[in-house]
Parts: structure tokens; C-alpha cells; sequence
């Protein structure tokens, strides 16, 4: 079906905020078999807003629109869906009583007023909960177009489309596709896609995309077909010829297994634990370690050694080396590493020592010089990234390449 | 005027690469006194883009549209403009030569057949020459539309704009523009709405437009004027009335400071040091301050202490106080807090434990629950925080929520 995807709000026409949404939306309606044809941003103005819902009915089968479904008097989505499909705004007792619960479990019973509106539902709709917010989702149809309303903020716009949305569009689909997400980390995306240039530009169904994040390059392969068996025939080949090509680089074939997720797995499966020591990373690493559910299995601890003292007292680099070979080093990262592990009797230690500037570089260690040292079965390795970009991009692809250092190196030491 | 911005690419529609032109121009376009209504994106298909083209000149006075400029076959902007607007396209012989240094220059001088049609160009058009690539970039005007094509890349897009676009919007103002941020921390948006939903709906001239983020709010006040001087008269009064009600809610009124930043000033102004310890945010808390350049003069160390040993050993909890009062506890907090400062000499500490979920709550103690410890000046303070949301959000809004309080706690205590 064509898809319409409409954007609500002044922020994004001002530019205060990126409009990642979008993108968001677009992919799972591809993935789904829906074909995106127009994205539309307007800003939270009655006369434009009606008028983009208006067009979208006409000449799309699925309309989504996010944002405007807040509180505030600027919130005005709702209203104007209700205005061009003729609908009348009715309180819903289920969805005020939810607003109510959703406040006091949060031990605030003096409920703002303008908090009440939300409750406002056009007749017909069907609620869609929002687990994360007090804006409920929508959904109806108007004029052969079915309309969905979500929230705009990312965290609560996502698990309802996962959950709500995903169902009537699998419902809608003219065909089955079945997709493989295959995650590298620490490769490039030119390195990938150099490999693989060939079989991008000849595949057909299955298709390959690469998308590129920080340290990892994800490529999803999808296959079409009449039902899942034939679907799965064709993507199968594919998914083995790209994950034999690329061997030890792939980290998971699975969309909702992350970078941390396979860390911990692998730690889990080995009976290891993990301590970390971060300098420029400052505490990301084992951030991100711990978003993980039930990390607390491998990981008890972890420092932030900023200052060149805490590096010698609570991990016990050597004064020396700090002097010799400077913090930024090799030594300094084996010896983090190596201290870690051993001090707080951990099965591993990971370290990070790096540059992040955007001051402290020198000719010869510039900024993005980043050392991560590994520890592990009575050896430490260690490995020298130069990573380009701002501060926080080096710093998000020290975390990166520090995650799929240690993830190789069980893989290597446990095989 | 009013502006549109017109994306073209079905990489965009497919959600393969996130749109990040058209937050860039608007916020551009804004700067420079103009309205963006509308954002478009469409695919590079022939009839869509030029019914998109035809919508944008009949309803906005300038259209921006960025990407199709390349040379493959894909590539029909330019083309479709030149329909709309009943213009021929003829071959430049100075842009044919500019194509051909181009690629001399790099070295090649087997120029690819197709990159010849990128020196067709819409008779009338004015050329906008691009020195980081081989699209030019075009501007005309058609039926009182002034008409801007822009090559998608950023590395092109954001230069050609600042160099040759900006300019025209410049000569086609309408006064001038100053704003202000006022940026609000460990407060809700729709508190900060309901107490000033009056002023923001009498305000026009300044306008103010609120932005909810994890834990903050910001306020973006946009006074307009015939000169900078009469703006900023206008702009004064407004903000200094926003500040004096928020008072201590209030951390900046500048739009590049960030909460951590903010901290990080407080810190060198009091010249203190801070530690932190972090049970369910795990690092991220030392993550964000140590993303300000400079956090190395304040901040040495800090501690993941995401075992109850490790809230022992590294930090000096009370076993018993880990068992009577749970590691989740307004006591846990404080000794974390008092732990972390005295025994690293630091005057500050900071200390977050807390259940980020999705397991681990209970009805006493349900996912959401975090306290936040500080220990300053010989005493310690703690607040207990309810979080609503996902894992991530959880630990986000308590990251927030425990910056703002070290913040408040030394404005208060060395006021």
C-alpha cells in the first residue's frame, strides 16, 4: 500500500530538532512491505495541518502522523483529524483513568488541567496504549485511508509502532517478507560495502542495505515471496554467502540483538565476569554494558579514571609508565586492563585511554588516538584506533571498537 | 517570506539515511528572518516530484530543493523543474568546463558520458557554482516563487547555501530576528506550560515556543525588529520575566550550554572537585560531564558500583544498610554519596541507585524508583525520583535529574 508519513510540529520547521521519525517510520513500513511515496512536515497551525491531512487521505492508503498529541494548547493534531474526517472529540473515561494512574503511581495527584485533553478521543477511534506516556495512539479510517496518530517522542513513538501499529500493516501486506539483519562491528562502511559492491548492485530479491552507525555497519537482506517458506529459500543462500564472506566482523544475524547484548552473551556463556576502566570514554562502556537487562550477571563494577592519579590508585597503572610512555599510550592501556582484571578479580578487564580533543593532541599523538586494552586468561592485548570526527564521535566509536575488541578476543581465547 | 523545503531521494523514503538537510536549511532559513510552512520529501519519480514542484510554487514564496542533482539516470530535479516552469535545457559550456578541471584535478580524465548532462541547464537560470562537486546548483524564479537547487550531500549542500543562498534571503528580509534559551532542568514540560500558558498565548512578538528533553525544558523566546537594538528590546523584558519565575529551575539562558556544561562551570567557579557513583546508570552520569571539555579540572574519578559488593568495598556502604534498608534506598544513596567524597577527597559526591527495569521492581519498590545522593559541605541531601518509561528512559531521566541536583545543591549551599 502507499504510504504517507506527516510530521507535526513548529520544532522541526525551525530546525530546533533532526526529524529522525521519519527515517524511523519509513524503514519498518518498508521492511513491512509498504511502499513510503511522500513525508510531510507542517508546524502545529490549524489551516496547514488540516490541509496536509486533507491531501494525504487523497492520495495515500496509509496516512501516519506523529506528533501534536501532547498536553499543550500548541497540540492541535487530534482537533484537526477530527475536523477533516467530520468526527467530534469525546472524553474517554478508560484513557482518563489511565492519565490519573499514570500521574499518582509517579505520586502526583494535583493533575496538571491541561492534562485532561488527552483523554479527548474523536468517536470511532480505536486506542492504541501508550505505555510510555499519557498521550494514547490512534487509529481510524477514513475515506479508504487508514490514519494512525502517535506521539512524537522517539521513546514512546517506537514500542507503539512495534507493538500497535506493525500488526495492521503485516495485515495489509500483498506478499510476505522475511529479513535478516546482518551486524558488523569494528569495519568500516566503505571496507563493506567495497566487498560486497557486486552483490548490492545485482540483488534483486533478496535486496541488501547497508546502513552505518558508530563502529558497526548493519546490512538487512530481505527477501519477498508468496509465503515465508519461499521467502526464507531465497533469502537463506544470501544471508550464509555474506556471513561466511565476513566471518569473525559479523556479531549477530538477529535485528533486536545489539553490540552490548552480544558482550554479555558471550560472557554469560563463558561464565565470565567483566570489570571496566575508562578514561576518555568516561563511564560509556559500562553504560552501555548495563542497559543491558540482567548485566549485573557479569559486570559488578567499573571505573572512570580521568586524572593520571586514579589510574595508578585505583587500578594500579605504574607512575613510571605514566611518565615514560604517557597516559595516552599502549603500556597505560595494558595496564589498566591487566590492573583491573586482577585487582577486583574479575575474569576480564577492558580499558580505554584516548584523545577525544577537541584539545591535548599532539603531532605525535593527535586527537583520535585511542588505545583499548583487553584482558583476559592471564594475557592482555591490546589495540590502537585513530578515529576522526568531534568529540563525541570519537568518543561513541571508542566505545564501539572497545565493545567488539573484547567480544573478538573471547571468541578467539574460548574457541 | 515563506519557505518550503523540497527533499528529493527515495534513499530518504526508504529510511535508508536520516534527513538531515532539512533541519539544517530551516534552522538556516529561520535565522535569516524567514517562515519554512512546509517540508517535503519525495522519491526521484517524475510525476510526483513535479506535482510537488507545481504545490511548492503555488503556496510558498522561496523552494528550497536539495538532492537529484547527481549524474545518473536517477537523477531528474532539474529536469522536472524545467518542465513545471516551461523552460529548455541547454548545455552551459562554462559549467562543461568547470566538470571537466573537476575531475583533471583528481586525476581523471576518463570522464564518465553521464556526468556531461550536469552541465544542462534551465535557460534563465542562474548559476550557483559548487566547489565541492560536480552538480552546480541553480536558482531561478518562476510565478513569484524565488526557485533554489541544491545537490543533496551535506559537504555540497551546506556551502553552496551559506555562500551563495544565504545572500538572496538576506536581501529579501523582513526585519531581523534575536532569540534567547532559556533552558530549564528537573522539571516537567507541562508544569513549565501551566504556569505560563498565558504568556505564551498573549506573546507575539516574542514569540515563545517550548521543547521538551529527558529532564529538561527549553524555552526558545524570538523577538523581532527593524534592527538588532529594537529586537533586543523587545526580547529583554520577556526573558528576564520567564528567569525570575523559574527561578533556580532555570540553568542557562544561552542556546549552546548544555546541563553538564552548567555543572562543570559551577564546579570551576567554587573550585571543587565532584566523584560520582552510579549503581542503574551505569557510567552515563560521568559520561556527560566528562563530555565537556575541560571536566579533567574537576572531575578525577568515577565508580560503576553495580553489586552491592562493589557498593561495599569501593565506596564503603554499610553491609547492614545494603540489608535492612535495600540497595534501592534513600540511605544506600546517601552513604554512596558520603562514601565516594571522603574517601577520594573530593567536595563533592555525587550518587545514583535505582530500578531501571524491566525486572527488579516490586510494589513497594516499583521499576522507576531512583534516589539521587549529594553529599556537599559536610552534609548530605537525597531526593527520590519516579521515572516512568522504558529501561532507557529510566536511566536518561535519571542522569538529568541527578546533574540538576548537584547543580541546585551548590547554588544553594554557596549562595
Amino acid at each position: 500500500m502507499i504510504v504517507e508519513i506527516l510530521n507535526v510540529g513548529t520544532e522541526l520547521l525551525m530546525g530546533n530538532i533532526v526529524n529522525t521519525n521519519s527515517a524511523y517510520l519509513a524503514q519498518q513500513c518498508t521492511k513491512e512491505g509498504h511502499s513510503v511515496y511522500y513525508m510531510t512536515t507542517v508546524g502545529d497551525n490549524e489551516k496547514r495541518l488540516c490541509e496536509a491531512i486533507k491531501t494525504g487521505v487523497s492520495r495515500s492508503q496509509i496516512l501516519i502522523i506523529s506528533g501534536g498529541l501532547g498536553p499543550t494548547m500548541d497540540d492541535i493534531t487530534k482537533e484537526c483529524v477530527a475536523k477533516v474526517c467530520g468526527l467530534e472529540l469525546v472524553e474517554d473515561v478508560n484513557v482518563k483513568e489511565e492519565i490519573r494512574q499514570y500521574f499518582e503511581m509517579r505520586g502526583k495527584f494535583n493533575i496538571p488541567n491541561n492534562n485532561w485533553k488527552q483523554a479527548l478521543v474523536p468517536t470511532g477511534a480505536i486506542i492504541l496504549p501508550n505505555r510510555n506516556g499519557t498521550a494514547p495512539a490512534l487509529f481510524l479510517t477514513y475515506k479508504n485511508c487508514h490514519i494512525f496518530l502517535l506521539p512524537g517522542p522517539p521513546n514512546e513513538l517506537k514500542p507503539l509502532f512495534e507493538q500497535e501499529v506493525v500488526p495492521y500493516l503485516r495485515q495489509w501486506q500483498e506478499g510476505i517478507f522475511v529479513t535478516s539483519m546482518i551486524k558488523l562491528s569494528g569495519v568500516g562502511e566503505s571496507f563493506v560495502e567495497h566487498q560486497m559492491s557486486d552483490l548490492i548492485k545485482n540483488q534483486t530479491n533478496p535486496t541488501i542495505a547497508p546502513y552505518a552507525k558508530e563502529g558497526e555497519v548493519h546490512l538487512r537482506v530481505t527477501a519477498r515471496g508468496k509465503e515465508v517458506e519461499s521467502a526464507n529459500k531465497l533469502l537463506a543462500p544470501v544471508v550464509n554467502k555474506i556471513v561466511f564472506q565476513f566471518e569473525a566482523d559479523v556479531y549477530t544475524t538477529k535485528e533486536e540483538v545489539t553490540l552490548e547484548e552480544s558482550v554479555i552473551s558471550l560472557l554469560k556463556e563463558h561464565h565470565l565476569k567483566i570489570s571496566t576502566v575508562e578514561s576518555c570514554t568516561g563511564g560509556l562502556i559500562a553504560g552501555r554494558l548495563i542497559n543491558v537487562s540482567g548485566a549485573s550477571d557479569v559486570l559488578d563494577q567499573g571505573f572512570v579514571t580521568y586524572a593520571n592519579e586514579a589510574k595508578e590508585q585505583l587500578v594500579g597503572v605504574q607512575k613510571d609508565t605514566i611518565i615514560k610512555c604517557g597516559a595516552v599510550s599502549e603500556e597505560t592501556a595494558k595496564e589498566m586492563a591487566y590492573g583491573v582484571a586482577t585487582r577486583y578479580k574479575s575474569d576480564v578487564g577492558l580499558s580505554v585511554t584516548g584523545i577525544a580533543g577537541p584539545t591535548g593532541g599532539t603531532k605525535e599523538k593527535p586527537v583520535g588516538l585511542v588505545y583499548i586494552g583487553c584482558y583476559l586468561k592471564g594475557k592482555t592485548f591490546v589495540k590502537e584506533c585513530r578515529f576522526s570526527g568531534n568529540r563525541s564521535k570519537i568518543r561513541e566509536n571508542s566505545v564501539a571498537y572497545a565493545l567488539d575488541f573484547v567480544r573478538r578476543m573471547i571468541i578467539e581465547q574460548y574457541r
